[in-house]
């Protein structure tokens, strides 16, 4: 079934590889021996719990993550981060500092300000979100409770080439959008997040992997589901956890791994993005404006000058089996999101399309 | 496949109707025509944005929904709504009510108690939580912010016939385990709410259905998706809402649709709930001890007076094709989810078998 399949570029929710979707449907009447599928179980089955274990390992495995960091499992998505990272982390006596680098870094320093004011140490939403200053160019505060970054901007294709130096602050990253995509070390992180409607599940569940050195005491209100504490103490099944989806990104981890982890993945996201960059800046018919120094491997905006042919292009797309490429609403215009499920061949078959589009419609 | 399936009397993540796991494998690789699965697919796209408000739809049919009523996806479950209530609903300067009568409503309570003190009306928890006394001995405030009931308490198996009086006070009621399992008047209530692994869905997605009066600016700081008011603004799409569960919860609304709605369950429940508790009641093998007038129809708590029993009932009802049935941690025993997927011949089936356990064991 799988090989008719159309090439999904969306950014998210996005492609699930072929051998995930099948695994789903095998286990669909009986998952584990159990004679019902993995949603109709009680999360405090057996092997229900043991699943929240196995995924916390995976994760432990494919990432190098030490023990001194919480694995965690959250439902809200990155937008839930946002408000309780600022909830959690904030100290009575000390700024935050914030550096927006496109959409979401925007969207989470907008959560942080409803708690209090926040030290925003570059803001290139003036630049339309093109470039990441040279961190000696960054404002950032003396003495701050953490600094939050964005790493990879999902709308506005805009990537932190490597994490920013901490200078003994805490760093939060958001790696909704490029979790597993490339090797990193943990340890140049206090907390890494994401939502894993992209490069490992569905919507509904998060990861956030925190260093337990900067778990404390929130200085506001919480509710138990907004206390990082609460996840910790329930290994993540205080509320009933998204289960399908826990079991869905199991699946995701697995895939990683027999196909080669972040390494392998690392190498060839590399290639593929490299290949469709090329092809852009060597066009004079489709345009990226992202800084080469800071450009996405998982999500390439790109418009075409004639933005009037944007629609056809999306239809036309689509008709030859490329699909999600439609800009999301915020900027408008295509993206091609090129996540570890997009294959080197689907990249071919994009440019390949774009060629022809271009020379039909040029 | 179906026919093999054992009966499933999980309490939740609880069974889902054979017809549901077809549809779900069938849409597997192409839903709606869109060359990928639900899970797949942005919350942007058109059709994906249509079933947010198509499932909002059928909530709106089946449950006679007045348009003075938001109905809302939320992530987090019960417990992100005990969380959310005191947050959004406290009033500065008033006490709020709640009614503890059992283990899910002294959770209820709890999280309100994070963010001020508590008034319980009634609180039979000294009892074993096993009745509902009569309003007229409820220790109510002069003037709440709001009332808060949990309609059915899933672990200790006691139900509320009907509404309470609201006294010119807003009533909140968790339905999460007996929403849609009877006809029920919406205006009683200023709030009903269910996470969705029970009777309507799976585990990942809460539905909250407010009457528009209450909904005000909270008196604490709160985080977008903390706040109701994000999800009326965005019709619970500011976040990317959990879609394939959201799509499941649509699955199950059209089956109850085709199976007579609530009307029908409401007589289907009551048979069956009655058959068992006569069974128990007539035996001098099993116990149920919670008063007749507020037993539920939903979950069924009972334990084998010799408790040695106990793990050899499981086990062999297991063997028997009888599955689900362990009691929750924190009364231990056991207890048949009796939901609306539960038919009468699976009530049958499990009447045979306790009688054969107790002719076995007594």
């Amino acid at each position: 079934m799988s090989q008719q399949r159309p090439d999904n570029f969306s950014s998210g929710p996005a492609a699930l590889p072929a051998q995930v979707l099948d695994q789903i449907q095998k286990d669909m009447w009986n998952w584990r021996g159990k004679g019902a599928s993995i949603m109709e179980i009680s999360h405090r089955d057996p092997a229900v719990l043991e699943l929240g274990t196995e995924v916390e390992q995976k994760f432990r495995d494919l990432m190098n993550i030490p023990d001194s960091y919480h694995v965690l499992f959250i439902q809200g998505g990155g937008r839930g981060q946002y408000g309780m990272i600022p909830m959690n982390f904030m100290k009575q006596s000390l700024p935050v500092d914030y550096a927006v680098t496109g959409y979401w870094s925007s969207v989470a320093v907008k959560e942080a300000e409803r708690f209090a004011p926040v030290n925003r140490v570059v803001d290139k939403e003036g630049d339309g979100f093109i470039s990441i200053p040279h961190q000696s160019e960054w404002n950032r505060s003396q003495d701050a409770a953490y600094l939050h970054i964005v790493d990879n901007e999902t709308i506005h294709g805009v990537e932190f080439p490597s994490a920013p130096d901490r200078q003994g602050v805490p760093l939060i990253s958001d790696m909704t959008s490029n979790i597993l995509s490339r090797p990193m070390k943990i340890e140049n992180y206090d907390m890494v997040y994401a939502a894993c409607q992209k490069n490992i599940g569905i919507a509904g569940l998060s990861v956030s992997i925190i260093n337990s050195n900067i778990i404390q005491e929130p200085i506001f209100k919480t509710s138990m589901l907004t206390d990082y504490r609460t996840y910790i103490e329930h290994k993540s099944y205080y509320n009933t956890p998204p289960t399908f989806a826990l079991y869905v990104t199991g699946l995701m981890l697995d895939w990683i791994k027999e196909k080669g982890g972040a390494d392998a993945f690392g190498e060839i996201n590399q290639r593929k993005s490299a290949k469709l960059y090329d092809f852009i800046d060597n066009s004079s018919f489709y345009i990226n404006k992202v800084e080469t120094s800071c450009r996405s491997r998982m999500n390439i905006p790109f418009v075409i000058e004639k933005t009037n042919l944007m629609s056809d292009f999306i239809d036309q797309a689509g008709q030859n089996g490329l699909i999600g490429l439609k800009g999301h609403p915020v900027v408008g215009g295509l993206r091609a999101g090129l996540y570890n499920v997009i294959d080197e061949d689907a990249v071919d078959r994009l440019i390949s399309f774009m060629k022809r589009f271009e020379r039909e419609n040029r």
